[in-house]
């Protein structure tokens, strides 16, 4: 019972997905003292309510009463106030009698005092099942509380001898309708999509969630030196924000991009040979100051190459298409290495077919571990 | 049970994998006429007995009577003497009473004879059941028998990325020793392997089968325009045919290759620019004259480019490691393209995992249409 409890409260945090975030996804399920659930609810946009909230008023609005009753959520009920009132406080003012939740929320503003407020209000807490799953499912919120970076996931679309576009740059399209509905589906969990001045110039993408369904769309963040974003690319899309990074200053070209609505970062290199070119780390400690969890990249193999480098790249998600187009560009740019050693590790967490296409999920090695 | 059956003559036929070359791998089950299996065979190394002729000796020799039985036998029992007696004569001398075959045999001197003579001698034959995965057993042997060519393997082992070694050359390990095994398996299927002298001058591998058991040695062809092997190169090994394809005439080099157990064949190109280089084409025609069924290609991005180029491959096994390399070499130089549409289409037949690489098998659509 209590098993088949914790799926449907992580399938319910998974309906977060693409709706909560910045906030964490949740799910919660309210129980009678006996174990008939009376309420399910998961974490809405940000703004609205969290998984508690919803699944008590998911109850009362059925007629049930809260007294005596537990609530098993996904992750530690938040005691501040954010955009929202804290769980916490409406738990107990419900009369909530038992919390049982997976794991202690990283945010350093909740860790752990969620649980206390509930304790020292009488509530009685457990903590434990379900953690694995629901620090997966928020690995991007995780690493924003604890590593102050984004989870980055570098997504990929190739032949089957790794050539990303032809030499003349022609890249539409190497996958399938499956594979980039797919691709859409990672851009729409992210709290972002990044991508490279090189991409804006040559393909003019909107990099948008079009092929699935999404309640909102994720912001955009370009790295881009020299300011070149045309101010009439395609990628000026009302609804979401958009980060360009820079390294040169211009004036010009920054207020021109900003009344496009970009906000526009200066963050060169510190060394010499580094300054004409954007300090990514750097950049990836500002997007997570941005509330940026999931950044999800579609760049070309100079900007991949650059962030693989800089071991700035947490897990892929590569295409590969049953073709073989040889000459051509390669998925990232980076060495050459002297030995094999030297090559970045990588473990194949899952692979799959969509529709023609293989997909292959791969992290590298104790990035989650965090 | 008929099902049953051709499942058990299909597991049979496939013990002859790695030892009836360049004969076909067939089963042979026979039945008394109340379906009681008496008699199991393989066909054996060539100038042993066929897989017909295994099965009634065993039948025999478990005291069975095998006037009136039926036999099961994945291909078209031979009507001709070639290096062991017709299987045809063999069953009606038997007293076999009914004959149930997968498909006819492609070999023009049997293709349908054997059927027509066991039915001219009053043996009932019945065709079919099993034909798809027989043809699919054998498909080096009736590529060999139609196209005239045989069929080509091409084997590549590569990072995620998709490259094969470094910029350096370094290549050994880029996959794990699970992997390595299993292309030894498929080594050890073919006839024999095929490789380049760019391959033999840097790695000097041996290129024979070591990491599975195999009842003998696939041979080795080497393309090597100007024959530069190496007299104490490792790929010496007796037991094995060695077939040096040449373009350049060289009857020093030649004689003192023959000496070594080498066959030396000049094959150059028919036109101004390719007579330097061997006519790849003219030399799958002459290794099916020499029997070869199932090639085996590993060797390096130029060859492997050349034979893609020029549409005589076949079929890819493909292992991916869990790393990335960046820069290095490619699977295949080949191109450049002008247009994605002008990609080698391939569809993947099967994926899965070997210890921590992936396996992808992909054929070129339609190739086994013949």
């Amino acid at each position: 019972m209590t098993l088949a409890l914790w799926g449907d409260a992580l399938a319910l945090a998974r309906q977060s997905v693409g709706l909560s975030s910045p906030n964490p996804r949740v799910g919660c399920l309210i129980t009678t003292a006996q174990g008939e659930v009376i309420g399910r609810g998961f974490t809405q946009q940000p703004g609205g309510p969290h998984a508690e909230v919803v699944a008590m008023e998911d109850a009362r609005a059925h007629g049930h009463d809260l007294h005596g009753a537990t609530a098993y959520v996904t992750l530690e009920p938040c005691s501040h106030h954010g955009r929202t009132g804290p769980c916490c406080d409406a738990l107990i003012a419900a009369g909530i009698k038992k919390v049982v939740s997976s794991i202690a929320d990283p945010n350093p503003l909740v860790s752990g005092q969620g649980f206390a407020r509930l304790r020292s209000a009488g509530v009685e807490v457990q903590v434990g099942p379900g953690a694995a799953e629901s620090r997966e499912l928020n690995i991007g919120f995780f690493s924003r509380m604890i590593r102050r970076t984004p989870w980055v996931r570098l997504k990929v679309a190739a032949s089957l001898d790794g050539k990303t576009a032809l030499d003349n740059g022609a890249s539409q399209w190497i996958t399938s309708e499956a594979a980039r509905a797919d691709g859409h589906a990672w851009r729409a969990r992210a709290c972002a999509v990044l991508t490279g001045i090189g991409t804006v110039l040559e393909d003019n993408p909107r990099l948008d969630v079009r092929l699935v369904e999404t309640p909102r769309q994720p912001h955009l963040v370009v790295v881009d030196s020299r300011l070149d974003t045309p101010l009439d690319a395609h990628l000026f899309i009302a609804g979401r924000d958009l980060y360009i990074y820079a390294a040169v200053p211009n004036d010009a070209k920054k207020a021109a991009l900003e009344a496009r609505g970009a906000t526009v970062i200066y963050l060169p290199g510190r060394t010499p040979e580094s300054s004409g070119k954007v300090d990514l780390a750097a950049m990836l400690h500002d997007l997570a100051r941005r509330e940026i969890n999931e950044l999800h990249v579609e760049a070309g193999f100079k900007l991949n190459g650059s962030l693989i480098r800089e071991s700035l790249v947490d897990e892929f998600v590569v295409y590969l298409a049953p073709k073989l187009i040889g000459q051509g560009r390669g998925m990232a740019s980076f060495g050459p290495l002297t030995e094999l050693a030297q090559a970045v590790p990588l473990t194949f967490k899952s692979t799959g077919m969509l529709g023609p296409d293989l997909r292959i999920l791969a992290r590298i090695p104790g990035r989650d571990q965090f």
